[in-house]
């Protein structure tokens, strides 16, 4: 019934709340919950689209506060199914005052690890117009690789619009080259792919927007690259080989980046989900990035259509 | 070097700060670092005793953690490996206002539960007067339970002084059964056997203090069975007969009965290493316990040799 579909790890976060102090060292936490593809879901549901997120959580506590959460944002819980032997991902995070603060995975053998291929067949796909699909789900073990592998196969054979998003994690891929090659395999089923200049560099071997595009333009079905740019916005390049750049808006403060990529990607979704033109979509992605940087949590700043708006119209521009 | 020596596994609490919420539903957590045998440990120490701590710990940063906080304590680490494979065992729990907290044990598979016995012939064992033994260690997995009866065996064969706290946790067994049948073997190798009248019920069908006593006291090296009866204190029985009872201390308020058991163990120790009677031990042990109920974490009501003294003039009651 929901017109976006994505698959992905929820991980609840413990987030120190002790400032500058090491992972071992602090002792004060709050729990949150995150998870790329999840931030994807609740910013496109926050939109205003039903959406369904595919996943695996334990029935222990991590794994009902995580659906509980999912759920309360709105976002289908249909397809998220449990595991009574296995836990839900957890990490920890550092509070920091400056720069990227640590974190430590406790998710090597997750629920969502164990997410078996058997529970895409009882996906219904009908009404799905996209799918978000990011690198991160192939990377967290061959049960999820090969469960990944079957939902886009799935996607591919209904003929569904895809949006791919590489979202490189090295430390969850067995090595630097399977990573490499599995991701630009996957990459080229995808109608969009949204690479970052810095992935390029890993994925492609260039940070030149143009190279990156053209390389992912070769896909089997992919018909427009959108290459992040960071604060400058994002360029965009079409099979007919048309370009255009879409400049980012300026933000005064950036409090932490953590969720812009996702917001860029949900805010491309909802809009070619409503019909407006990709250089309109890629312009929302940079809108909703803008917003997200500006805010603590992983997705506190995705807004709703009229926050959109409303900062459109402070930013004077139109959609 | 150390006079005591005991082997457990250390666990990561996530005691929760959100009053009478379920585990799933609190966010906000405060991290400390349990375990009955590191309590135990931590007892001794405080009581003026070298003790050295059996474990293994992940390299993550919960490992790290628990070894500084161990270390913090004076409790010798010399034997706590460490592992880049498992990660250290952590848990959830709740806080109350009336009734026992709810846990749940995130340590399947944990770096403790890969202690192998190996680890166990490096130990320098010369100036070890008393060791301490619980039925926990042995229930994580089945290569802990091998490692736990490599260091008896040692123990046994070096004439060392072994005291036995059966401490059931019926969870971390396979089955009751083997539960049943492992913790009494394992209690016939020990000189000091120090059930509770709740464990007496499950482990050998009675709830009667002599009862009880009479069915250790059958074991290989037994001299000496302690049943504990709650807030009236204690029961011993000796090889030779004899019996006695040393009364509990009456206790205003109790803040939480967590590490209760453990201070009883560490007072009887700490006190047979200063060469008191059974009956001054038991004493102390009684003492210990009743300190250790009006606080409300696991192990800050454990005294030092001064406060023990202030308490005992304060009760007037000779050791």
């Amino acid at each position: 019934m929901s017109e976006v579909i994505t698959i992905g790890e929820p991980i609840i976060t413990f987030a120190s709340k002790d400032m500058d102090q090491s992972l071992s060292e602090s002792v004060n936490y709050l729990k949150i919950l995150g998870g790329a593809e999840l931030n994807v879901a609740i910013g496109v549901k926050r939109l205003g689209h039903d959406v369904e997120y595919v996943s695996r959580v334990g029935t222990e506590p991590f794994g009902q506060y995580a659906k509980s959460i999912i759920s309360g944002h709105g976002v289908g819980i249909d397809y998220i199914s449990e595991s009574e032997n296995h836990w839900t991902g957890h990490q920890l995070k550092q509070l920091v005052s400056t720069g990227d603060p640590e974190t430590f995975n406790y998710r090597k053998g997750s629920a969502a690890a164990h997410l078996t291929s058997d529970r895409i067949d009882a996906i219904n796909l009908d009404d799905v117009k996209i799918a978000h699909m990011s690198g991160i789900f192939p990377a967290i073990s061959d049960i999820a690789e090969k469960t990944f592998r079957t939902l886009l196969t799935r996607l591919v054979d209904n003929q569904k619009f895809i949006t791919f998003d590489p979202n490189l994690r090295p430390t969850l891929w067995k090595s630097k080259d399977y990573m490499v090659s599995t991701v630009n395999e996957l990459a080229s089923y995808a109608d969009v792919v949204l690479p970052g200049v810095e992935e390029g560099k890993i994925l492609m071997g260039s940070d030149d927007p143009e190279a990156i595009a053209d390389f992912y333009l070769k896909g089997e079905r992919t018909k427009t690259v959108i290459v992040k740019i960071g604060a400058s916005g994002a360029f965009i390049k079409n099979k007919d080989g048309s370009t255009k750049i879409i400049k980012g808006f300026k933000v005064d403060k950036v409090v932490d980046t953590v969720g812009a990529g996702d917001g860029f990607a949900l805010g491309v979704i909802t809009a070619l989900l409503e019909n407006k033109s990709m250089e309109s979509a890629v312009l929302r992605g940079n809108a909703v990035g803008a917003l997200q940087v500006q805010t603590p949590g992983d997705n506190d700043g995705y807004p709703t259509p009229g926050e959109l708006q409303e900062f459109y119209k402070k930013e004077g521009v139109q959609e």
